[in-house]
């Protein structure tokens, strides 16, 4: 029997092999293992039943991307070693490590100020002083501080195989084909100019068609309007907790969470502490589901309205527009809020609720995607597509929304 | 904007129409968010990362295949009334609701000696209670009670649309293309003899090949060796809590759970106490997740044990064979287990035990599947087909393991 | 056995139910039935090599999406009645009953000056008196005289069910997944107003997507170089016949395609001539294939070379660009091809020869895709749409070729 | 740009990549070209509109398959040499090269006495002449000439890559799910043992669901009723056809066929005949059906009838049964075909026939499909799989079938 490699059964690419080795003692790791228990699109599945997939599987296949963008550059000719495989794999394997639970709704909320790239960064060193070093390149190419830029290119970029994974996986999960993009002929068309990742200029449609599909599963899935809906709730609801937490009112708390209600750590405060540290790997997307269902019967009004309408699917109403929300409409319903529901203007604040959210299809501040011609020429892709308006992809699209409990509308 | 249906993005079918009305007020019910839960293959997700589909979703493909399967009888002259579609629709949607936590697994653990589908009729009549008696039809099906008996044999017997729509959904889920079945095929060749179901002649190859698949399905997927180690764990964590509990050692408890850590019903204490059959609808994975994370901590040594190995995926060793599991070979391992952990004898029945698990791929004693000649006669798959020896498919397959902590083998 | 209906294995779609009656009648109609031997892609298999579906498939393919289409604008409380429904799926079932071999490539020259929309108008009346003055609705839909306009824009528009379906099938057969778009989530949001066909706002990104989808696979697949350089050879070959054959030179040929190599028809001598209508109506890719396979050995340096070249996947060589080719090269190359194949200039011509190709990604001449806002306010896509600039997408792209052989580069 | 290899879009599996070298070259080479004229599955596609693939697609998946067969026995321990890969991917290549138009229907009939086997060897041959004699270890593996018998076994035995890729691309392309199979995982669990090809024991259930899977192909696909039908009137056209020209009759014919329709060939005489071999390697499917159109408007009624009847798919009538088909009723109705049709009674036998077809889903006689278990004990699978009756699908499945034109049933 071979144990040179372990097998994953992806449902979007098929079997995945990998090397037995380091790669597979990390994913063994109980760090690692947790980010099964934090779901990709957090609330989405309210929307999309099936997108129930987790950051484990996501992170496993960007490793086959990687493998794959490897593969096809080294048969390029550009020399990559068997060391330097091994650390970009490692790298894209960690790059979400620092999740927590329901990912980036909550990012900035549990363990407030501080990004889930600065925390992956701080458990790759912990695990890194566990394999005994063996992670240091890995390391270096997630910080940009290696020479072959293309490696953190691939890992981190505008057109990265995070990215494509993250397409890839979620058109499936949800249902939402139009977000399939050609993946392994983009991966086909990259090359290296420089140290720096580029495309080969047969690539420039598949490019084009890479961003409207990311730019459509922006406006058809990740900022759906009910999705956005779910999530603010539970940004609500966290807040809410802790408000009364704070206030000494007694809340069912799981042992990992307590930490994260009781205190706000800054960046420094936190990665010298380890009880902190050691916490928030362990939290997942179940201690927050299991105390939104406890709290669901708590005294709080305001606490247990949210906590019930997220179990059960009970939300919030919300308007999505182009212009700015009207500060008068929005206070007329906070009053009803507050009549109906007989809770104070503050509390009615926990209900009734605005703000806003942007996205740019291609972002000109990022590293750029560059198109290699024939001629040796690199141009961005912004220029370089013909006919696409790239240009005004780049303008950040922001709308503006508003939420309420449908009843008082 | 059309407001008479409603529209699921299904990972598998793609959008499924439901009406609304009452089926859509059911599915948006609490009740039955609270399949989304549910996990449809429990811990399966640790052997195939992408098994995390819910109950829900079945379900509702359930109804779908439903209505295709109906749609199909009526174009072949049969008189289904639009009552009667609505009845097996919500037959159907509802034929699960008595699932607990993880399912199968621990059925019959939560609660004692009650089985899913006494739960699920249980639940129908209190939904029966919420809409006004509408679901008295539904009932009768459900219970085999109504005239038209392929209405009933489409929700519950060996050729249902349960079975259809698992099968086709595990396979997605799982990545194992071979489970996949013809189920629109199968469809096709519905039919109805003396308000039984049948399958037109035509159909033999594909019942042949769906009954195959099924097995394949049994020992690739649900009877996966790991699968059986990872859930024997689950049930043993339950079964060593409650010890615990019993005896007075301080456990952390969710509140829907707690109920069923204290007591055992009978079917009929359990039916007629409100708080249990009100505490069973709040329970769910979570609260099963979320006890194990935290008794991974626990000072018991043997809960500690099983309920970290389930989190960060460290399982118990299993040997799975067709031959019975000699007790001598047992009791050396679980002495090892007692020097090795220090630990009763008693306790190491929850770390090294044995049984067996059976199945078979068609069940003679259950209804049959009926081929329906072209000259009116009407036959048994199982004599029916003419080359695949289905009376040996029959046959009981029988399988024995043991399982153990793998350092003591 | 149900003989309300017929099905067809879709490999696109999965079962197509067709009534029986006069749309199954159609489509065993001999007429219908020579589309099984007319590709729909021509000689893109050179290039993509499963692309070998005919306009058989495409034609029931369309029929399909008709009947969802309608039954979506009934459901949004349109009334179409069910002879509408049924001439809707004659027009579309028959649009392209007028193509001939190789579809667009010999598109005017095999019978020059008619288009295949003219011949499928004039093929349906053939078979509107077969049919005993049945399809006299449809061919109103199809000529646009009908009062529900939206009929005939779901036969023809720049969002009909033509491109919905050949964007679908083509990335199917093909393998270019960037092709595939969301067309039931578009059928779901196709709306009447006015008579018109619009897309309710909802719609946009999907809309976006097709847009973008069909701009990437004209330059991807339709107007890829090579499968230009084969097509153009193609039409070199059918001209030269015709100039060997005109010349006197005796060729051979098959009964259906004679008559074409010796006549030019204009619309009105062919509409009048039932030997030309019969023989069009025989005439498939195998009597073009067949020719070419027997000219591969013909005398004629320059008709064999060419048939050679197809038969044997030899193509001439491309050179694609956005500038105009200059004159003085190919004056040069073909100065090369006199010397060295020893022909003369005017026989080089068929050989070395430049040409350019245009494709706009929307067309503000045809007509408009219109978004219906929910305060009932129409916009054409190309306003409506808030980022994606459409007007830049009109703009045609248009792109220069030179071919050659490839030996006297 | 990347010369060192080229990518096929293929349809089912992805892209493919080929090195450039031999292997391209031998694609590239007109006799390897000609398969793109054969069509996989003849006539099939009257039935599953879909199935109009080649084999020039099937060579080249299976060439796909043998690379990833032997990188997992590469994997595996197993010594296999670049020279071996490489002739491996050539045999496997060419395992078709001598099939001539419509496949199995024509063998035998186009060149009598002679499998498309010994035709294969022969223009492999022919190849290894072109190619300076690369082709000879190719040659050796083809007919089992060569020591490691498990390289023979991958091309030609009842677990071939010829069998993997055929199964997979004749579901995708008639759209019948049930046939599709795990080959991916059948390839992941390929071993060898003692030079002969075997498969892990895990693998079981995979290689019981291939053979059942295979089953139903045959029954659904290969010898479908109405396919049988149409594939018997082209046999019987070709029959007649020759029958005719060597009355003298005058009949089209194409270059290509003529010396076939004149000529009955040994294997002997055919080997030494340059325009015999010559010949033959210009025959396709085209020529076979533009012939096929020309009859349809010959004067003999038989053959014209027949013609017409494929090209209309009007066929003719067929009843499949397990019964040996009565010698009378085929009289009564032959007799019914000389009256109806003014036609000799000999000449009805063209329109009226019975035959049988035979198919075994597993064949004892043929190389065994053998299970290597963890003790190292090899196992037949017929005896291996402890549920499925293997025995009982090797007995080969016999059915009777009478054809006859459907008006004078």
């Amino acid at each position: 029997m071979d144990k040179s490699q372990i097998i994953f059964n992806d449902t979007v690419y098929g079997f995945i092999n990998i090397p037995s080795g380091i790669i597979f003692d990390i994913i063994s790791h109980p760090y690692f293992q947790r980010l099964r228990r934090i779901k990709q699109l957090g609330l989405t599945y309210l929307v999309y039943p099936g997108a129930l997939h987790n950051r484990f599987q996501h992170a496993i296949g960007t490793v086959h991307l990687m493998n794959q963008a490897l593969e096809v550059l080294r048969s390029k000719g550009h020399t990559i070693t068997n060391e330097e495989i091994q650390a970009a794999n490692i790298a894209v394997l960690l790059h979400d490590i620092g999740h927590g639970p329901f990912s980036h709704t909550l990012e900035n909320h549990v363990v407030e100020n501080i990004t889930h790239e600065e925390l992956s960064v701080l458990y790759m060193h912990k695990l890194n002083d566990v394999f005994n070093n063996q992670l240091e390149l890995a390391i270096n190419i997630f910080m940009n501080k290696y020479s072959k830029k293309f490696l953190y290119q691939l890992v981190h970029g505008q057109l990265d195989v995070d990215r494509m994974d993250y397409l890839n996986r979620d058109s499936f999960y949800t249902g939402v084909y139009e977000g399939i993009i050609g993946y392994d002929r983009i991966i086909k068309m990259l090359n290296v100019y420089q140290d720096e990742l580029v495309v080969d200029a047969k690539g420039i449609y598949s490019i084009e068609n890479f961003i409207i599909a990311r730019r459509l599963m922006y406006w058809q899935v990740y900022l759906h309007k009910t999705v956005i809906a779910a999530e603010q709730m539970l940004v609500k609801i966290l807040n809410r907790a802790k408000e009364l937490y704070n206030n000494g009112v007694k809340l069912f708390v799981t042992s990992q969470l307590k930490l994260f209600l009781e205190n706000k750590f800054t960046y420094k405060e936190f990665s010298s502490n380890n009880d902190a540290i050691n916490c928030f790997l362990r939290l997942d997307d179940f201690d927050i589901m299991i105390c939104i269902k406890e709290w669901a019967y708590n005294k709080d009004f305001v606490l247990a309205r949210l906590c019930q309408g997220l179990i059960d699917r009970k939300l919030l109403g919300i308007e999505l527009q182009n212009n700015p929300i009207s500060a008068n409409k929005m206070d007329q319903i906070k009053d009803r809020a507050v009549k109906t529901f007989n809770i104070s203007k503050k509390e009615a604040e926990y209900l009734v609720f605005k703000d806003t959210t942007v996205n740019s299809a291609y972002d000109p501040e990022e590293p750029k995607i560059n198109i290699l011609f024939k001629n040796g020429e690199v141009m961005d892709i912004a220029e370089a597509s013909d006919q696409l308006n790239i240009s005004v992809l780049s303008k950040p699209v922001k709308k503006c929304y508003l939420c309420y409990p449908k009843e008082i509308k």
